[in-house]
């Protein structure tokens, strides 16, 4: 009954079923339908059905997979494994191909890319093109572009399947061909390409290496699965969950992503009980500053949040543009307008609970300076991470509101010592 | 000079100009080149440059878009303007396509689809086919597939291009075609056809109407806009930030997203003054509890955004399985282990700084059971929001964090009370 239905299903299935189960049905079924089954698997359950197959039944699914899946199948084998199955898949140019895949690195154009894609070269006629497309497309599940290439392989341009199908049979490609065509080199982040690919609403991509030489192609299935993992990472790191876990991982698991920002947070939350027993000597006079506190902390986390997260995909999106004093007059603009209302609110809130006036002002005011200081630590440190070269979204969520919470509270007490002068 | 580039860079071009010189090269160039490039810039910037444009300019930028986009742009004009602007449309059939377009929800797959596509029907030969579709193609800027109807229109199958390469010309569509073709409705969720497009790795996928007529087809590049617009929507709201903003928006229109989630903060934040003010009597004897709030509002409020994030990707994923009391015991064994790690970290800060042993003890109980009741809040609330057809996502961030703090605190005060018994 597995036969006749889509991959994608089976895939569903499988996911529901218990190891044992799973890997039945895998070595049951086609390798044509499971090797595209398994590629739809979450990564450690087909990594688990892996474990029980031998290399040679690896292998076998390998051969029925387009050389960019292989090519991550064999990446989460262990090394000794990992060689054992390449030896032994029959087809040896797919092999060379998965070993070449293997040598880029996982998130640049050469670790996103396929070797599969028809090319044609431009000395060639069109109906000596359509014969060898015929013959190539055979291995390539779609076609996107035909990509055409000098003798030396060398990437020319390439020619629509709309050109191919108006134009007389005996013309010669390079007659024909689009001599313009967005290419992107193996070394090219896997962020940069799908940049390229979105903005000029590319469906397929060549990749050439480093002499010119067309290398394979990336298509907009695999950037679809990067630009949500992209995301999904920023959403997780933004809310302290620091490796890619799922909901249904096992406890283990997603304490190992969860526990290190508890820790931090929990660091910083001794550290302002420090800070709190510096200003103790306020305890008897202003025992409500002490009350006051979790808000203060609070706001100073929600506005560096805010902040953070508006730069972050800011600077994912290419739109952090003008001068960093621009930003500077922006955010303490921002700010300010915030803070003046949300301090009006507190005044208002003292008036209605008979707190005193100076008081009310007090607290009111150093909120404002913690506000605005929340929104520049927010703003600024992802933008220093990112000229760094180190990604601006590790600064977002626990990181910025525990350092946040200390300098918050810190400065919220020093304001409030100097107002009112114990 | 700008005739010569891609109107993706146009746009980039345009994006940095201000409003008059944006408008001026609007009217100066071609509408073929200027209606893509209008599509590629930010919204309220292009329509701030159509509030210069007459209706009928407007129409003919209009008359080089896809129906798509068209509608895109027609809703976001002023009613009045709207209809105006229809008028104008010299193409009585595409207005009528934008029109349709235009009555079917905005995140539906109605209000996703294209009017354009390439149909044939099935009683055609091969070489009628290749006839009519170069004709068909000329309005279509990119093919993916042809889709087969019978003489009502109904949709019956799909046909590759491969195909139409590889048969004899003289056979019958009816022979060829591909029966099994996957689509949707024109009421179907975008969600879902994002989720149905990633599943089956489709480039396009044609729309039925109620009756199976085929109405149109969406493409995976208005599919990778959704699904980036949703991942951002889902962290700005993770974020607190409550519209969809950015880094280079103005700073009211910043204050506006971001100033009513720190307001919500705000009065949580004075409901814990409330709270410790009602367990003032401690302060005599215990004033480091009071230091110890904003650790446990940062553990409570960390804790919930991560089980919430964890939630909420889930639910998106459609990953979230099994019963609800099996998600209990999860949940409640990893606060367990958290919560236990973080209450020894804190027994051994005590014995570090010399706080007494039961002292000590009372914080880190009371903060597992602050952390255990945070995981629950976080994970059911966005649960329940679901069930109930709320987007779940606004359960994260600022909500999570503020009522978390307010039940952790009362939490963390009640449960010191019963143990040190003041």
């Amino acid at each position: 009954m597995l036969n006749e239905i889509h991959f994608a299903d089976i895939a569903e299935i499988i996911g529901e079923l218990n190891l044992t189960e799973a890997t039945y049905i895998i070595k049951l079924l086609d390798s044509e339908k499971t090797s595209e089954a398994l590629m739809e698997l979450e990564e450690d359950f087909r990594e688990r059905i892996l474990e029980n197959l031998s290399a040679k039944e690896i292998a076998e699914e390998l051969e029925e997979m387009d050389t960019d899946d292989a090519a991550d199948v064999i990446a989460e084998l262990p090394d000794e494994l990992a060689e054992e199955v390449i030896a032994e898949i029959e087809d040896e140019k797919h092999a060379e191909d998965i070993k070449e895949l293997l040598s880029y690195g996982e998130d640049t154009a050469g670790g996103l890319m396929a070797k599969e894609l028809v090319r044609v070269k431009e000395t060639w006629t069109i109906a000596g093109c359509v014969r060898e497309m015929r013959r190539q497309a055979k291995n390539v599940t779609r076609v996107h572009s035909i990509y055409v290439v000098d003798k030396e392989d060398k990437l020319k341009g390439r020619l629509s399947l709309k050109d191919l199908l108006t134009a007389p049979t005996k013309a010669q490609i390079s007659d024909v061909y689009i001599p313009k065509v967005d290419f992107v080199d193996v070394d090219t982040e896997g962020e940069e390409v799908a940049r390229v690919m979105q903005k000029y609403d590319l469906e397929a991509i060549p990749v050439v290496d480093h002499e010119g030489v067309l290398v394979g192609r990336v298509t907009i299935d695999d950037i679809v699965d990067f630009i949500k993992d992209e995301a999904e990472k920023d959403y997780q790191l933004a809310a302290g969950i620091s490796q890619d876990v799922e909901a249904d991982d096992s406890v283990l698991e997603l304490t190992r992503a969860r526990l290190p920002w508890l820790i931090l947070g929990l660091f910083g939350g001794l550290g302002s009980v420090f800070i709190m027993e510096g200003f103790e000597d306020a305890l008897a006079k202003y025992k409500e500053l002490f009350f006051f506190t979790p808000l203060i902390a609070a706001m100073a986390g929600n506005v560096g949040v805010q902040s953070s997260a508006i730069i972050v995909q800011g600077l994912a999106n290419d739109v952090v543009k003008g001068s960093l004093f621009n930003r500077l007059v922006k955010e303490i603009s921002l700010s300010l307008i915030s803070g003046i209302t949300l301090g009006i609110l507190v005044i208002l809130f003292g008036l209605i609970i008979g707190m005193e006036m100076d008081f009310s002002l007090t607290i009111a005011i150093s909120m404002l300076c913690v506000i605005i200081v929340a929104a520049l630590i927010g703003t600024f440190v992802p933008i220093i991470l990112d000229k760094r070269g180190i990604d601006p979204a590790i600064a977002t969520g626990p990181f910025i509101t525990t350092s946040n919470d200390i300098f918050g509270i810190f400065l919220f007490f020093y304001i409030a010592k100097l107002m009112l002068q114990f």
